[in-house]
């Protein structure tokens, strides 16, 4: 007989994982080191202290430990808003009148709105442990901000947030879930930094970016005592801090006898698609199963399927190591009609490294058909998805789609990573009909191409 | 050995419960019945066909069904988004120094972001059973308006909203994730009405209310063909599905050997504390247990504290029976510096019977307090919560310092009804200080009595 799934499916707090999984541990062949821009030797730890927290620096560069105990208070942390469900979408199959079986695992039941807050707590609770007195970073969406200020709150530690201008702008409402939690605010670029002020001199009009304001975050950390710079995505720490999604959702699928055909996640710089893919990445490493697993990019920001496999800064400021990933180079700027986050230039260099490799998938999508599936699947299993979370949605359900043509019955598992209660003007857009897409030229994109440092690979 | 208490406890599917809890049958005295306005005789199910759904009305009037099936259909939905956790406020007890165990009933992660979907979609469910053709209703912060619109997307029912005029403007993104879910949203007092039309003609300049919302959403049910009228909050059938949050919650206490010394639930027509106290109400109205139950309300609308316990009418077009219960007059309009919800004039007939009879307490509180706690709880607890639901909280922390002062170790539930994210303008007022305090003087009061209708008790 069947076993009879529910539709959500949480871990009890004793079934949670109680360490994180490092996939470089796994890989055959490492991503490239990260460089120091000045002699493009690979960076140390200890060149990384003047910026990063010293037990993340050591994270950062360590590519053998295959599990990392997570510490008990991040543990006890995590128990406040985790474990999250695994959720059967008996719906949205209904709807689509498909034989494949779609799961989805939700982080968006939480404050912060989305699965940061599982890397944020981590890098708090070692800063705190180090002594640090505050922090610096940036936001873009606002996801990432807005956990860390919650993380911040509850370890007591000084938080200034570099928020990109157009998002500062658009989204006041996020900057005040962020000064709820004790955060300072500040758009980008601002008048606070050297880069800043830089940047502005250049393009008093500039709308700011990302890579902008990591700059500004960066220079505002190694020049303030006590300050270190925090990162929400791209890097390897917050990879492995997010593996506790794809550990969690690993072990809720055994209780079901359930392991995915596909494994489908949104890509921005990676924060969520690694975490979820962790586990099933390791399978597909080490010859245990081989699912296909789908990265899902924004058609106007297309790292992976239009960038450069090839060494970059993480920012726009150049001050950051050089880092060998997909990219549009550090110079690029997504269109301003882009709704939501997923706007950032590079890409994970681990991820970047297992595409290059051919371990995974990627395909880029325009954003009104990102908002077509997240309206459609709103209406079926009554979560409103942030737009992020909406381009998995979207290739889930195509795949699913391709599932009722053929006939099979695959189980397709994606990343929900939030909600889109801070994106209502971009709903808005989509419903009054005023959303556009837009993709780069290839002319666009040579211009950053060309803009790439030279190094030797 | 003490029971181990997890930060959050789900129930399993099996566990959760398939019959509702109609605390009518339990008390020794009934409320009033609700009267005819013409003929103030007491209202048949068929007087209310008209008006309401039939299965709807005739659990409006069954003061007597001890337990009501709950429809498997709406079970299977339920699972969609329940069982809502029962979670121990760890943090927030280290955090007030309290021997207090302080335990909330979470309802916010769904994407109402409230309880109110628990009536929402048996009422859509008994609606589109019926064969209706489709559904009005008003809103006011815009909780039950969200909760419906999904209910009413997954059953493919049309719904028009009447939204409290001052909401509308002040929170456009509500009135976008309505129609995310299909729903139509209009203005209220609108000219789309009569009843709407000559409230504009009085007064042009009206920012509404939830009495004249309701009374537009009346008239425009009553005068659509195969269309009826749906209410969130204030009717018994409400209240009989929100109990589930009550039998959710005695359940999971149950399962960890706990039972309340305090039950406490924020109230505006009494949709969540009628539910989350019904179980508890019970063991005190049969005299198992004898729990503190503590209603909180805003100083500014004071209905249980100051208010009539009267006939009233339960719009401001006078449109609907008479109900007795805890008013403050019909005319009622509370300040416009009001945030969030809990402006209703009236309260449950239900509620206030039992408050009358003495078995409830009730509290009003000042809007900067009830801010205070809520800024407070998130950086605990790492949940930003409404402003409704921050009554309770505000509360639970006044008795949580209570016993810090006297060492007694009570147990305290509150109920959480949602989340804030929809309120940041309100959390943007405290935080920047300008957000001030409204308690109507006894002669503002007086003329809301002045007009209440004469009927002999």
């Amino acid at each position: 007989m069947a076993k009879k799934i529910p539709h959500r499916l949480y871990l009890t707090e004793e079934q949670m994982p109680k360490q994180w999984y490092n996939l470089r541990a796994d890989m055959k062949e490492q991503p490239d080191p990260l460089l120091n821009p000045a002699t493009l030797k690979p960076v140390t730890a200890e060149d990384l202290y003047p910026v990063f927290c010293e037990e993340l620096a050591r994270q950062e560069l360590d590519s053998t430990t295959r599990y990392i105990d997570i510490p008990e208070e991040i543990q006890e942390f995590y128990k406040m808003y985790r474990p999250s469900p695994l959720i059967r979408a008996y719906n949205l199959e209904k709807a689509l009148q498909t034989p494949a079986k779609i799961y989805f695992k939700f982080e968006g039941n939480n404050t912060s709105g989305s699965h940061k807050l599982n890397s944020a707590i981590a890098q708090v609770y070692y800063a705190k442990k180090q002594g640090l007195k505050g922090l610096t970073t940036e936001t873009g969406a606002g996801q990432w901000g807005t956990a860390l200020a919650e993380a911040c709150a509850y370890y007591k530690l000084p938080l200034t947030v570099f928020m990109v201008k157009v998002s500062y702008e658009q989204k006041p409402f996020r900057k005040t879930v962020m000064q709820t939690f004790g955060a300072e605010i500040i758009p980008s670029p601002s008048n606070t930094t050297i880069i800043g002020k830089e940047i502005l001199k250049n393009d008093p009009e500039t709308t700011g970016s990302l890579g902008c304001a990591i700059s500004e975050a960066v220079e505002k950390a190694v020049s303030t005592p006590g300050y270190r710079y925090v990162l929400g995505s791209v890097l390897n720490q917050v990879l492995l801090h997010q593996s506790i999604i794809g550990l969690e959702a690993k072990t809720a699928m055994e209780m079901l006898d359930e392991y995915p055909d596909i494994v489908i996640g949104c890509a921005g710089g990676g924060s969520n698609l690694g975490g979820l893919i962790a586990p099933f990445m390791q399978d597909k490493l080490t010859g245990k199963a081989s699912p296909r697993i789908i990265a899902v990019e924004p058609a106007s920001c297309p790292s992976f399927t239009r960038g450069k496999y090839a060494y970059d800064f993480c920012d726009t400021g150049k001050v950051t190591p050089l880092a060998r990933m997909y990219t549009l180079g550090s110079s690029f700027i997504p269109s301003a009609n882009h709704a939501g986050g997923l706007r950032y230039h590079g890409m994970s260099p681990i991820l970047s490294k297992l595409y290059h490799d051919g371990y995974m998938e990627a395909v880029a999508v325009e954003q009104t058909k990102v908002f077509e599936a997240a309206v459609f699947f709103a209406k079926q299993e009554t979560i409103l998805p942030a737009p992020e979370s909406a381009h998995a949605i979207r290739v889930a359900i195509d795949e699913a789609i391709k599932c009722r043509e053929t006939g099979e019955e695959k189980t397709i598992l994606f990343g929900l990573t939030g909600t889109g209660y801070f994106d209502m003007t971009a709903y808005n857009a989509y419903l009054s009909g005023t959303m556009t897409d837009y993709i780069p030229s290839d002319e666009d994109l040579q211009k950053g191409f060309d803009l790439l440092p030279k190094v030797d690979i």
